[in-house]
């Protein structure tokens, strides 16, 4: 089986892998129909994060299942099935409580950049659709593995409601499905921080209202200007960095929420700024299986196309481009086809 | 008049100062009935904050309304009312979302450990009370101008709701009210983080059913063991210091909340530990105001009795003995009678 591995930052290759086999009876092993990169990966790709040894790249899935372990029982080889990047056992505590990204038992589901994966905890992880889908609505299913699976939970983190007043730090591709979720939520106004132009049309068209061109301090103060002096109810921070993060919490409101979703990299919450702040902070991984069934059926109908954050298709042989092309934001994301 | 001021760490004098006055015409001046010392003052009294000029003390006050300034209407000379230690105009956009202490006109109210106080923005600040009270419900509602608003927002932060579990984290009188008011949301279980027998005993008073005297990182795993391994619902962060932050931060499970109302003193939270915890994290100065009518209606109808945090009451003469015995911990906080 080919899948891509990382060497070092920037160096990405598509080898000869053995291929997945079922090792746990709650295991399922997937042909996958489509891949992605996430900018995630480029924290390694660009050495922020240290790769240590050759890593098996990539975490979003989604495809047809091929073989399943003894015990499960809630999706059968021939399924189209799609999966969160943290298998979960969906019985502990945490499952129960909707944080399915924090289960006792969680797995993250690496080495997806190729043709087939193995997802452990298949009956906790993974939601079939109801039949197999067309070949046009495979980019928005893959989607919803992460981006949009993290976009929604950005809103929810952040507790956008209807009418309110959402900003969003971070135009890559889950700040843009970030836009799709607060409009889905009934927000009333959705500025978004952007200077890229390509993404600020996507913006538009996701639903945003505004685009933001400052950044840091100017850009919080321009959030404030359009919001009475105070700031948005809702800041989805979809970025990771410092910056980041402070923009976001200067950007709410006294009893606004950031919801933030970009992995933390050096952040550190000034705990007597925030305390001022009066703004309400959650983050973390995605419990993107909370929100499959729902974002699934909501692809389905047709209501949501979040696979439009995809503005490049590849054949997995070109995996290293892809990387190459995300790194350069030649490309917001790309899809990979094995 | 008579009032307390600091002169450097340690030194509190009561000393002869003019009597307030009205200023602006939106300001009352209220004769005390009764005041007090606030664990926030120790910091300043132990040098943590700097005091860098002779300082009028104290920020909580209950009396009655001697004169109003001519633009007042909502209370008048002879009713007993009560007010936050921020001032706010009531009609600002931070003060109709409920957060009046981020008021956008806010004025810290200081210098009421004294005879009398000058309470700026009298129509957004002070509530009267429906008649004068007895003098056995003056400590209750003389806690509300702060510790109880305090514990009462420590808990609405936190998010505790009907049958949750709640953890406290600090046993001085902010603690303390935070089970109050703990109990008063329903909170199926209260544990409090306390080593001293008479604040634990007030604490299981008060409504706590559980006492864990372990700190640290020792404390978050007793915790953590007392709810199926996952951490408590809510925590009541009430001291502000970056042990207490972390404690709080590890005693909860993910998703839920910790509500922070000890004024951070050198705390910064790890973005990372943050973000993998899936804990929500609000604080801030309590917004009094918003809780006075109905804390008001709870200690007249006896529903709560916040005012047993008092353990000594002295004559405001014996300011400086008031300090040393909260400084030493022989007293949880003292009552100064004008």
């Amino acid at each position: 089986m080919r899948g891509a591995v990382m060497y070092a930052p920037g160096d990405v290759r598509l080898e000869d892998r053995p291929a997945p086999e079922i090792i746990n009876p709650t295991d399922a092993v997937i042909k996958l129909a489509a891949t992605c990169v996430c900018g995630s990966d480029l924290w390694d790709y660009r050495g922020i994060n240290a790769v240590t040894q050759p890593t098996p790249m990539g975490h979003e899935y989604a495809g047809v299942v091929q073989e399943i372990g003894a015990e499960v029982s809630s999706v059968k080889p021939g399924q189209f099935v799609i999966g969160s990047f943290f298998a979960s056992d969906g019985t502990c505590p945490n499952c129960r409580a909707g944080y399915e990204s924090s289960c006792v038992h969680r797995e993250f589901v690496g080495g997806c950049q190729a043709e087939a994966v193995r997802v452990p905890l298949a009956d906790g992880t993974l939601v079939a659709t109801p039949a197999q889908p067309g070949e046009g609505a495979i980019p928005s299913l893959l989607a919803l593995s992460d981006v949009m699976g993290t976009g929604w939970w950005a809103a929810v983190a952040a507790e956008v409601t209807p009418g309110s007043v959402v900003a969003v730090v971070g135009d890559g591709a889950v700040g843009l499905c970030g836009v799709i979720a607060a409009r889905e939520f009934g927000a009333g106004r959705i500025i978004v921080m952007s200077r890229h132009e390509p993404r600020q049309k996507l913006a538009l068209e996701f639903g945003a209202t505004d685009i933001v061109t400052e950044r840091g301090d100017d850009g919080s103060a321009a959030i404030r200007e359009m919001t009475e002096g105070v700031g948005a109810d809702a800041v989805l921070e979809c970025v990771g960095t410092p910056e980041a993060m402070q923009q976001a919490l200067r950007s709410t409101r006294p009893g606004g929420n950031v919801g933030f979703v970009g992995v933390p990299h050096g952040v550190q919450v000034n705990g007597e700024e925030l305390f001022y702040s009066h703004a309400g902070l959650r983050g973390g991984p995605a419990p993107v299986r909370r929100f499959l069934p729902d974002l699934i059926a909501r692809v389905l109908d047709g209501r949501i196309d979040p696979g439009k954050v995809f503005d490049q298709t590849l054949p997995l042989a070109q995996v290293a481009e892809a990387y190459r092309a995300m790194d350069e934001r030649r490309a917001i994301k790309v899809l990979l086809q094995p």
